[in-house]
């Protein structure tokens, strides 16, 4: 079936780079993205169209960092230090989802705010509970949100979010036995270095490997937990090498954060084709640092964003795009490192993550489409026409749910301008 | 006329306080608050009553810094540099309000967004224009946005937006004629240094004394700027020297940004009782730097926020609090000055504001109402029952104009839930 989708395309197929189409065309066959068009073929006149008038059609978002079981923190306690907050909030917060009917209720909560957020694909830590995993997993996929759900594992160090490290295993065996969704796949999500014993790791990289699963967790976020696990592995020179000894360092793994990630480790990073999830809101908010985005990317370092809920406390990416170029301003003045422009972070928290998932860069024929729809028209009148440049770059700054007039998904509608969910 | 509001009442009466009154009752007569009570005292009993449940009221923010003509380019030009980005954007905008058709239909928006934002309060600049400025000052005032407006005087420097210096001074005795409203009054807004002869501050500062009048201006924003007023005015060592000898360095003078004020301006901003308007996503967007809040606190120096669009993207004060508090932590990372706590920061953002148009501390009795009515019953399942400092926390950080049922300034009921405005 032939679709057609008519309005002012904007997309960034490449870092920094930013094509615009005025009332232009998509052309989908079945959810997949046949091509773009200014002038709508003659073959395609007869099909179905919506014409979204001066709404701007853009890729959506994707969210390469969050915590699901501290949605319900999010906004709190941030003024806490560390540890604190994740003694007070964090671990308490995830130990309730041992019900699973407070799961459900959670995660479908949280699954409408990320798709009406406009993100339709997300890498996300669950918590350790298999059963809580699996409902999240399910309303993700209800609600059309793709990517990667991991049950999180954590042996040691975990307060009342701990468990045994055999029962971690044979846990995470069960979660993946049932993992039967389409469009929301398990990554296997050791918690980070401290959490997880040598035991554990080891068992977690054999499971990457003999299944060929995907790994995310945390890497150098800030500088006590950098010498923290330097004391825990006195073999390892860098944070990384403690990843990479258990073979959980490879091809694809998610690091978020890379804060403190110097030039050796970020070429380990490159060099393994390790992505770094930057989540800057979240950085700032427990007073972790600016990450060096610009150096890792110049190094050659894939890198995506991430809302990191609930240490950062914007679900919405435009505002982590906003809060990436602003933490880039702060490392601008700090190291003179250029800032990220609005295209490239733009990139970064959509273009970038589609990508990592095997979706296309920006509007790429052959994909299936993952855009938003945004009336700007109730902003602020604006003193002369401007360019869609302009229109988008104001759309990234201001929108907020209310602008979205319709989020696709898989090539699937899943919210439009009533602002109901499509189910 | 008795009225009573009932409510989970938060307040920050003084700087890092916060006081809450669980389902408590704000009595008003004639919009004057009467008293605050755990429990209604008996003979109130038989008055008007608005019951908001279990929505939390507050009181409303307060904007000290903000230009009304920028608004129009809200969220665009932030990839620019300074010089470009006033040449490009700022100045030109700006000229478009000779237009007075044009400067009303922008101010109703503008307005309108202050209100339904929850901002009752602001001092504002607006552009060179008196017709503007008297129809931004009708707008505010019909609205119910109380304070000081501003028309800028700019008689250097200032491209499409310069006038001559007598056009000047004889068009703010004009607008200053024509200033008859409640709610909104006068304030001198010399642009800054680099845009005024001396012939023009001194005629400002003239006025200034002649009439009492209050000044509003902007100091050490970036290091540029400090630099080139180092030039013009090279018997002056610090910058607040060229405001001061043209005596508009005066007790409640308003100046916006100080990130480069050091000590000894510092400390001349608290001899002469002038205040500082920290804005901190502007003074981030525009790669200024970082102010030193905690400091100027710490010599005395009154500080109140701005959002100060459009050099800050975000209207809502909310926004600008979270903002400052996200500054604060780069600056502890940077120098160890303890960053502002949320009471803190909305202290700052709200009583301060407030206070400084002679208003009340907080829920202060014998002053007019300024509040909002925000409803959090929407925001994420939390995983136990929340305090109302932990729900205040989370509205400061996630609230959208959604989640406001009602705003009231100057003790007037100005939105309510239905999202329109009370005119």
């Amino acid at each position: 079936m032939t679709t057609i989708l008519r309005g002012n395309i904007i997309h960034a197929p490449a870092f920094g780079a930013l094509e615009t189409i005025p009332r232009g065309f998509l052309v989908l066959e079945d959810g997949v993205l046949k091509g773009l068009y200014p002038v709508l073929p003659e073959k395609y006149r007869s099909c179905p169209a919506m014409d979204y008038g001066e709404a701007l059609i853009m890729p959506s978002f994707a969210d390469l960092h969050l915590h699901a079981p501290q949605y319900p923190m999010l906004g709190m306690g941030m003024d806490l230090p560390l540890l604190e907050w994740l003694d007070t909030y964090t671990f308490r917060t995830e130990a309730r989802f041992a019900d699973v009917d407070y799961a459900r209720r959670v995660y479908r909560q949280l699954a409408w705010d990320l798709i009406s957020s406009g993100t339709t694909r997300a890498a996300i830590f669950s918590s350790r509970h298999t059963d809580a995993t699996l409902i999240l997993m399910e309303e993700l996929e209800r609600a059309g949100v793709a990517g990667y759900v991991g049950k999180v594992n954590m042996d040691r160090n975990g307060g009342a979010a701990e468990e045994g490290t055999e029962e971690s295993l044979s846990e995470t065996l069960r979660w993946l036995e049932n993992c039967r969704f389409d469009l929301v796949k398990p990554i296997l999500t050791p918690r980070f270095t401290p959490s997880c014993t040598d035991e554990l790791m080891a068992a977690l990289g054999k499971l990457a490997r003999e299944r060929d699963l995907p790994v995310q967790s945390h890497l150098s976020e800030n500088s006590g937990e950098v010498a923290w696990v330097g004391q825990l592995h006195p073999d390892c020179s860098r944070y990384w090498e403690s990843y990479a000894k258990f073979g959980l360092w490879k091809d694809r793994t998610l690091m978020a954060h890379c804060v403190h990630s110097d030039a050796r480790e970020q070429d380990a990073m490159a060099e393994a084709g390790v992505w770094a999830v930057h989540c800057a809101a979240s950085n700032v908010n427990l007073c972790s640092g600016t990450a060096p985005v610009r150096e890792l990317l110049d190094r050659g370092v894939r890198v995506a964003l991430g809302s990191d809920i609930s240490g950062g406390d914007q679900l919405a990416m435009n505002r982590v795009i906003v809060m990436s170029i602003r933490a880039s301003k702060i490392k601008q003045i700090e190291t003179g490192a250029p800032f990220l422009s609005v295209p490239e972070a733009y990139y970064l928290g959509s273009t970038a993550g589609h990508v990592y998932f095997g979706g296309g860069a920006g509007f790429q024929p052959g994909h299936k489409l993952h855009a938003i729809v945004a009336d700007d028209s109730q902003m602020p009148a604006p003193a002369r026409e401007l360019t869609l440049a302009e229109r988008f770059e104001r759309t990234v700054y201001l929108m907020e749910k209310r602008h979205i007039l319709a989020v696709y998904s898989e090539g699937v509608e899943r919210l439009h301008s009533a602002g109901q969910p499509v189910l």
